[in-house]
């Protein structure tokens, strides 16, 4: 029974990646899962709607599977919980407002049989031989928990998301009492995230945000107020209606997910809203400009948001123009730059104000930078330690953060997706590789066997499709038409009639009725392919289609 | 004759956009053209290489153009010249390190009658007209110059691309002297670059690159170094040549396009290179890893570049491991953020150490911040104002940047491309606009009206393409065969199956003899679409070709 000694970690997301973040704890036949997110699609996968985690590990042992613990309610946390399910159903363990956010998303998949289980920071469960306790956390969003896991083999300290708002605008700051008294009993190892690993210094704290739109609530007095921000950071949005109460404003909120987030946070006393401050967006024409506040999705100018279409004067129900200013109280994510910025553009050519990335802080990141990161391996002492939640970058700098804290640099490994760790009182090393990798939801939910599917996307996309279809005699194997036609190409007329008949000629004395189809298939491509590079320096994809009639 | 007392401003690239750069001055049957630039696809535009600004206009008035004034050698500047050249020629003045680019374009062009003219910083020319006198100013390539262009209504100021770098690595600073004597004497109009005008305070001197990677150097004295950065920055080339002298190692290059350009800045005068300092990139296995320095082009993650094959392990001249030491002395130009990440992670993954985005400035800006904007605006005091080179926000931002220093408000313009500004000694405003726009080189060169091109790309990109032939007979007009096949579409085969009988269904009776085509083919759209989404989710492109047969 020597192998039931060890703890395997098996890394089923968010190491060397952003997003997507999933990881398994498994002891003898007990395996937790923490975390099933998701994450979104690079250019190189056009049409993709977003990528999980491949589950095939879970599906595999799912009789090993005795709960989800869920740190928090983000997309990377929370997205990939609908689809893995379905395939592996186990009881859900989170906070209340996290349960609620995934709530919405099961009723969306019609997923009804999910068992959903409410805990509180401070309290713990036990699920087969682990204990799990759940700890305070500050993050962009309310009811983030550290873990601490008490397993066989000793405590594994899990940091979820988190940074240290010492005036945080809700509830408690970062338990660190829990966490350092964790630490005197001694941590075996420590999972901490990585995001903000190169940033200097300290995060700056929620209630800074509140005091900077505090500032513009007050400059702007005669202007209407439109801003748009996450619908998941409660805390964010407590702030500006508390503003709108004390400015005497009425808040109308914008966007299908903020309304749901809000419904859902004053239901179970996440968020106070005040009596009579809410109207619905239909009504503002009945208040005078300065007399509102627009509360809107939208801040990563998706292109069918409210945001983007106030900016480009499609989205009726408010009119945006000279008399408003704009706040973007949130962050840009990487690879929406320019999608943003043509929201930006736009409202300023519609005459408003645009108020973003100035040199007070209207929006704070949730994840902790260096100095956090130090207190916490400070306060934590683990032994071994793991890096998590970042790409390849971060993981190596957190690494050889860790080591000028004290951590032995053999005592850190940094993890890939399909890494197993495995873990004993003692010593902690790489075990076997297991199945494990990206699942792309592409309309319905498709595998990566499937890559030849993106490559011929990727390809058309770039130059262009040419379907030839020769129609030929299905007694005499003689050529009986031909036709040439092409999408997503750019080609004169001349090109295609010299196409036609080079294609013709080449077929001349051919005799398709002996031809498997493949040959003949290759004869057509080579005999375009030349001419057509030649004219438009492009290499479509050539599709020939044989017909018998 | 009134009409020729205004001239005539005409925005053909550059405003409201970042990139393309060309607007050209026009008074009576004289025009200059200053810059000719290109721009960079975004995500919208599948297999486009890159854009051009249309010249429509320019063509129309061939007889008038007089030539073609360029303020500096980088792409945005230069790019379109190839292009625009052929089809109207004029003379294209420069400094000497902007012509030698430009005369490497030409010759990848094969466009041998192009008139080349040398000008140096101080001169000055006449053409039609215009005199334009040239004045030195810093940027992050060498030979850059503004404009002062004495029109018969007044002096026009351009300040081309520009910084204020007091302690520049080689040549004098911009020339500030000669800009206050024209300001004093009186500017009509500036135009004036915008691209950091949301940065406040001043850009840091190049010199104090060099400073940095001195200490790199020195902190590195057993690693061999590889450096990235852009190739027509000769400043910095020069610099880090100096430090291979200092701490004697060999350089060698990596990269077509640095070859070329050291070549071509090394026999002009603008690059200093000592003897037997260079080596060929085949030699570096002659020397130990401390006795080199490579630099390498790639600073932006392009797939096929030196730096991304040496990430990934496929460029064998140079094998990256736990030995080296990778500088990226480069920005990271908006929505390249992934391809340069995923190089650094490779990087890092196979051992080497790599620097970016340091605190300390391994990369400077080559642009002007708020002070350096403002300095030049008080020193030019011009009576008209029009911010150029940036997008809406920026354009915006610059205006109102231009009334705190004591431009009148109703004395700027904000032009966008095809916008005319006509300007007479007293006053400025919008004339008839003129055709103008973007063209998009796409293997070969496409314009706008191929947007239909793009949306196929896109819409088969992102869904798929369906081709369902039917073949029919001439004389009967019945149904022959069918055939459905799919590129870039997951569907199963029972679905497969499932669309080819209801193809064949709902092709039963129909008449295709008497139909025109298009009837046909909607009919066969429409009998597939629902079936389609319903299986897939998706609404892929349905071409339905009809044989007659």
């Amino acid at each position: 029974m020597k192998k039931q000694n060890t703890l395997k970690i098996r890394f089923l997301g968010g190491v060397g990646e952003v997003g997507k973040n999933m990881t398994a704890f498994e002891y003898g036949n007990d395996i937790i899962v923490v975390d099933a997110g998701l994450s979104f699609p690079t250019e190189e996968m056009p049409g993709v709607d977003l990528l999980i985690p491949d589950t095939t590990y879970l599906e595999e042992n799912k009789n090993k599977i005795k709960g989800y613990i869920i740190t928090h309610g983000h997309e990377d946390h929370i997205g990939a919980l609908s689809y893995v399910l379905k395939d592996v159903n186990a009881p859900v363990f989170g906070t209340r407002l996290t349960l609620t956010l995934i709530e919405n998303k099961l009723k969306e998949h019609r997923l009804n049989s999910v068992s959903l289980n409410s805990i509180r920071a401070g309290s713990s469960i036990k699920l087969g031989c682990f204990n799990i306790e759940f700890i305070n956390v500050n993050h962009s969003i309310a009811g983030a928990v550290a873990l601490a896991i008490t397993t066989p083999v000793g405590v594994v300290f899990h940091t979820g998301d988190f940074k240290i708002d010492y005036t945080p605008v809700a509830g408690e700051y970062t338990d660190l009492a829990r966490i350092s008294e964790l630490g005197k009993k001694g941590v075996l190892l420590m999972l901490s995230e990585s995001t903000n690993v190169e940033r200097e210094g300290y995060t700056v704290s929620e209630t800074v945000v509140g005091e900077t739109l505090d500032k513009v609530f007050n400059a702007n007095l005669d202007k209407r107020l439109i801003i748009a921000t996450f619908a998941s950071n409660v805390h964010r949005l407590q702030q500006i209606l508390d503003l709108a109460v004390k400015y005497k404003r009425k808040v109308a909120f914008s966007g299908r997910s903020m309304v749901n987030v809000v419904e859902s946070a004053k239901r179970i006393g996440e968020l106070y809203v005040a009596d009579n401050l809410i109207i619905d967006i239909d009504k503002i024409k009945n208040y005078r400009q300065e007399q509102i506040v627009v509360i809107s999705t939208g801040t990563q100018g998706e292109p069918m948001s409210a945001l983007t279409r106030m900016a480009t004067g499609e989205f009726n129900k408010v009119v945006v123009g000279a008399g408003d200013t704009v706040i973007m109280s949130s962050s840009v994510i990487p690879g929406n730059e320019k999608m943003i910025y043509n929201v930006i553009n736009n409202l300023y050519k519609k005459g408003a104000d645009v108020l973003y990335e100035t040199l007070e802080p209207i929006h704070v990141s949730g994840h902790a930078c260096r100095e956090e990161l130090k207190i916490i391996l400070s306060l934590v002492k683990p032994k071994f330690f793991i890096p998590v939640h970042g790409e390849y970058r971060h993981l190596k700098k957190h690494a050889r953060l860790a080591t000028t804290l004290g951590v032995n640099e053999n005592n850190i490994l940094i993890p890939e997706i399909g890494s197993t760790v495995e873990l004993s009182s003692k010593s902690m090393k790489f075990g076997e590789p297991f199945k494990a990798g990206t699942r792309l939801v592409d309309g319905i939910e498709i595998d990566g066997s499937d890559s030849v599917v993106l490559r011929d996307r990727i390809h058309i996309s770039e130059d262009g499709i040419m379907v030839v279809v020769v129609c030929k005699d299905m007694l005499t194997g003689q050529l009986v038409s031909t036709e040439i036609i092409n999408k997503g190409i750019v080609i004169g007329d001349d090109t295609l009639t010299e196409l036609s008949s080079l294609l013709s000629k080449s077929l001349d004395g051919v005799d398709l009725h002996l031809d498997d189809g493949i040959t003949a298939k290759n004869h057509i491509r080579r005999s375009l392919k030349n001419y057509v590079f030649k004219k438009t320096k492009k290499n479509p994809m050539i599709l020939p289609i044989i017909m018998e009639v």
